[in-house]
């Protein structure tokens, strides 16, 4: 089934390459072609192509929204960087490191506008309007999400609700509105739309509930990442937020020592952590409620209205982000 | 005249009252409020109403549009004062001086969201879609402008066709998007747009012009500003290179040595500038400039097709920001 899911991404990067920012002055054009170029999965292009293709409409109709919501999350990606000062992204060095703060700000800017010119500029108004008003309230959850991650770095304990509330604004909305928005552009009906929505946000939630599951249990970390790397930096994920609601008083304390403090050997923090995970089942835990998101989103794909040999692509999309084919 | 200008400027204040910004996290919505509330002439929400008026509309209809082109530049200007390093704006701690920098970057990017989400909610599709065609147009045109105001600080030497060229971009462009916004709201024709927006462009080159001007020989400087400050600063405004331009070889080395570092004693520098400037007769030389975009300016005013009692608002616009009347 991945065939669909190659097909779709192949799609996405010709129209990419043939349609890359040119403009005056250079340098800040150039900055926004490394930042479209920087990659990565392409899970929300491939998510919103899959979609039109289910609802009947057609790759040519969906790739001017693929191109615009893909722009919008690296528009994101970029000014995400500079506040959580990431230096790496996917591999290679974030916008901000590979130029400077100033263009990676401007150049994010700059691509935000562009994602409303294509909209504007490629479907009519009764199409672009609905579109507009998707990207622009996800967005505004966007900037939510990404504000109540960084408050969350000051607050010694966050709930396991905050913490779905914000994993949900700051990535999960964004994979429901490319799905939504494969069905506005395939003309589907407002009963799908909301069905196409809700598979995009437990999909998102599942997905990056997997995200920190990786970074902790996966010998085989993302690009860029290094195992660990969430324990290292005292992130509060699901895994530490998990671990602190099955653990007694005393597991409690030391692991809120480790989750407190810089340390040199970074490697024995690492083993201590995961032996208190693994003491108190966090993955198995962790786990069972990624799987309740799966379950959720592969429920919302059975209420689709469409026709069934049309589904394809999205089935095989949902699959390939839910890791159930490889 | 200068009722009509207060007038204007009373409903908007009004506006602004009733819609201040509300959400969560509070922390967000809490610095967009800051945002919004340091005022300044509030100029470009007046203009685009004076258009609206002159064009038969009303200041109901213009203020939501009033309203977004002013959120939409004070967007920008929350993220021009991270880039310039600019610690106060209109006397009071610039956005990312008041809160920290990432909350800086959040606030402007969702205050750039709301500008869209305004014009869709406020406007039927045939009236939103100019709107935010125009806006996004500008807003490339603005960060294209901050882009090379922030090349030219590396350069040696900055020609006076690039430098006006900057100015346009990063300045005047949304003036004349403003009038031409009204214009839009009031269903103004094309001819009539397009003049609008040619009136805003000159009035607001005039007006960079004349902010240039001010910084060195008023003894009046803006709120915030010292006299001189651009001197102090090596900012390669207008009079700087129209110095250049007039000055002989010998004083055109002294000017670039001052103009090549940083001095102890910033008051000698500043007196040793303007004794320069004042041999050079670059006041009365850039004096000249500021007002054929003015008379231009001007001259777009008599072509407006619209009834000359409703263009009295706009005439005393223009008066007011070209300082005819005070």
């Amino acid at each position: 089934m991945s065939g669909h899911v190659d097909r779709l991404l192949a799609s996405f990067l010709k129209y990419l390459e043939n349609n890359s920012f040119e403009g005056k002055p250079a340098g800040l054009y150039e900055a926004k072609n490394y930042l479209a170029s920087l990659g990565g999965k392409r899970a929300r292009p491939i998510a919103l192509m899959a979609a039109a293709e289910a609802a009947n409409g057609t790759i040519e109709t969906a790739l001017p929204a693929a191109w615009a919501f893909e722009m919008f999350h690296n528009f994101t990606l970029a000014h995400d960087d500079i506040m959580d000062r990431a230096v790496m992204r996917r591999g290679k060095p974030a916008l901000h490191d590979q130029y400077d703060e100033a263009t990676a700000i401007l150049a994010g800017d700059n691509m935000m506008l562009f994602v409303y010119q294509r909209l504007m500029n490629n479907y009519p108004n009764e199409v672009s309007i609905p579109l507009m008003k998707l990207v622009t309230q996800t967005g505004i959850e966007i900037c939510e999400g990404q504000f109540m991650d960084m408050e969350f770095e000051k607050l010694k304990r966050v709930k396991e609700d905050s913490y779905l509330h914000m994993i949900k604004l700051k990535t999960a909305v964004l994979l429901g509105a490319c799905l939504k928005a494969g069905g506005i552009v395939a003309g589907a009906d407002e009963q799908d739309l909301e069905y196409l929505y809700d598979l995009g946000l437990n999909l998102g939630i599942g997905f990056q509930i997997k995200d920190d599951l990786m970074d902790a249990f996966s010998d085989n970390p993302k690009l860029g990442k290094v195992k660990g790397g969430d324990i290292m930096s005292n992130k509060k994920t699901i895994l530490y937020i998990k671990a602190l609601e099955l653990a007694n008083e005393q597991q409690g304390l030391e692991l809120k020592e480790w989750f407190s403090k810089e340390v040199a050997n970074n490697s024995e923090k690492v083993q201590a952590v995961l032996a208190l995970f693994r003491t108190l089942k966090v993955e198995e835990n962790v786990e069972a409620m990624m799987n309740t998101y799966y379950h959720k989103a592969y429920q919302d794909l059975q209420k689709l209205s469409f026709n069934n040999q049309k589904m394809e692509p999205l089935q095989a999309f949902v699959g390939f982000l839910a890791g159930r084919e490889h």
